[in-house]
């Protein structure tokens, strides 16, 4: 169906249809000049990111269902990252007139279908149209109590430096479907060969947000002193930290978690390992410090790993590589503005 | 200089340099993964705007300053059509290869001095290169006590019908800019001819947000029943209205504000004066309605005009001409999606 025969209103009504809110805090959802949100108690995150087709994603091989999904998680991500939990998003679309009534009602599927594993309430957004392709733009409010809310800036000289998950897999990811995409062009019944890398695809279109590690953190007690997700890599993510807590850090190579199907995918394409885990991206874990007094507990939290410790400002940021050679970190990670595409 | 030069950070450092709060709910502003806002008293307004080159201004007669202010106007304008004030606001920007830092800055200086001059902080954003054009996406958060917050739907029956301001002169300013565009084509030298319509100039390119009348109203003791803001006609924004609170509406085509350039300027392309003031959008005035028996506090309300009344439900919404005609009202406003343009 195309999208000019709902109209704007005519979309949203079918695009919000049955959707019900979840979370006390929501009062008044879709369908005003504003969502209301009532809180008394806790402290308000926001967060917003901004998504362009052909910048951020190739709906050559991103289905638009993951897209939203993804869209949604990264939001969700940046929340968690505060020791918050995200509670309300608004979502706004540009969409270019190649869309049809149903592939915006996959993409709005993926939205909700996030929504609804993480809790999360849909209160507001708006739908234009767009000159050139999909523009998807969220914004997440989430809530934390104040005494519990982890910014970049509180890492202390001695911290620990953990991250969850492993690292580099949604960049090699990437690189797998770009590939495929590569070799498909001009095939009519090309199947793309990602047998053996499931997780690596996985993780570039469909990854998740760590909740269950702030559920374990708060659990066991441990409010990190400086938490982020990684987004751009853990070079440049490790970086702001230190730069905004004003210290230094030592982190190892042998205990940065990487999994086998990246490190399989690294060996095929030539690209170094461990540029790939510090640098790809887009992994969407966890980074942050907690004091030398956690070790213990830290070391019983399940997919949480030390990977190294804060230091004092002037000994700078480093990784000791296997043989023991310190590298200085460098932010080599994804950076939007560095190489602006070609205009359209 | 290139924006490439600078990168993300260097860009976002760059245009939120010397950037101070305040609101005493902003806790931290830029620089986390999320903003920390904190707000134990009153409700919490959201709303949302993303605003397309090409679909929603045209840069070859919209300077960037003026671009940036009427992107934060629009918002603001959403939170005082809830009888909120806005207090802080996050910013996203797709930003193609032909803008320079320059350029942003200019952009970033509009949206800053909407801030400064309606007390809100730019609290975070989003910052990508776009594949061609400008993409804004702005999105304000606002409070309002409880017992304040206005929608759309508690109109009733007998209520008065409000309008502020004018209507129409922000459609005749963009028919007259869009003239002058078309006139200019190929002439090295053009000088527009806007003498004696300077204000339907303003009017389109720097609205402002009626945060006079949502003070008035206060200082009035005059808690509206139902409350929009003007953005896509007044028409189509009545008919929310009605259809939002089960009711109906009278109108009167004599009591429709219209200042006289609108109505000069409607005279001189042959378009239906009326027309353009119900269904013109962009005019960012207030439409309320208030119980019957605030009838001579409103009358003398600055800048406030009586139009109509609330009706039952079964009566529909009409308006009644000078002659006495009763006109069905129509929904004949702005619709971002009714007609895709082509794709680029």
């Amino acid at each position: 169906m195309e999208i000019s025969e709902l109209g704007e209103f005519g979309l949203i009504d079918r695009l919000t249809k049955g959707l019900q809110t979840v979370n006390s805090s929501t009062i008044k959802s879709v369908g005003d000049d504003c969502a209301i949100l009532r809180n008394h108690e806790t402290d308000i995150l926001v967060t917003t990111d901004l998504l362009l087709e052909g910048v951020h994603f190739d709906l050559t091989y991103v289905p638009l269902k993951h897209l939203g999904y993804k869209s949604a998680i990264v939001n969700f991500s940046d929340v968690y990252a505060m020791n918050g939990r995200p509670k309300q998003i608004t979502v706004s679309l540009g969409i270019s007139k190649r869309f049809t009534v149903e592939h915006i009602e996959e993409l709005f599927a993926g939205i909700r279908l996030a929504c609804e594993i993480y809790g999360v309430d849909l209160v507001g957004g708006d739908t234009t149209s767009s000159r050139q392709g999909l523009v998807i733009s969220i914004t997440c409010i989430g809530e934390a109590p104040a005494d519990k809310v982890v910014r970049r800036s509180g890492a202390k000289d001695t911290d620990l430096i953990c991250v969850s998950g492993d690292l580099g897999a949604a960049y090699m990811g990437l690189q797998l479907l770009e590939r495929e995409k590569t070799a498909s062009a001009g095939q009519r019944d090309f199947v793309p060969q990602f047998q053996g890398k499931e997780y690596l695809v996985e993780r570039q279109l469909k990854p998740e947000a760590r909740r269950d590690i702030i559920e374990e953190l708060d659990k066991a007690g441990i409010v990190p002193t400086a938490m982020m997700d990684i987004s751009d890599g853990l070079s440049s993510e490790l970086l702001h930290i230190c730069k905004q807590s004003d210290a230094g850090c030592r982190i190892y190579e042998d205990r940065i978690p990487i999994d086998y199907q990246t490190a399989i995918m690294a060996e095929e394409i030539g690209m170094n390992l461990i540029t790939a885990a510090l640098n790809g991206g887009e992994d969407y874990e966890l980074l942050f410090t907690v004091p030398l007094h956690c070790h213990e507990k830290i070391e019983k939290l399940p997919g949480v790993k030390l990977i190294g410790h804060i230091t004092k400002p002037s000994l700078g940021c480093a990784m000791i590589t296997r043989d023991g050679t310190e590298i200085p970190l460098r932010a080599q990670g994804w950076n939007p503005l560095a190489k602006p595409e070609k205009e359209g």
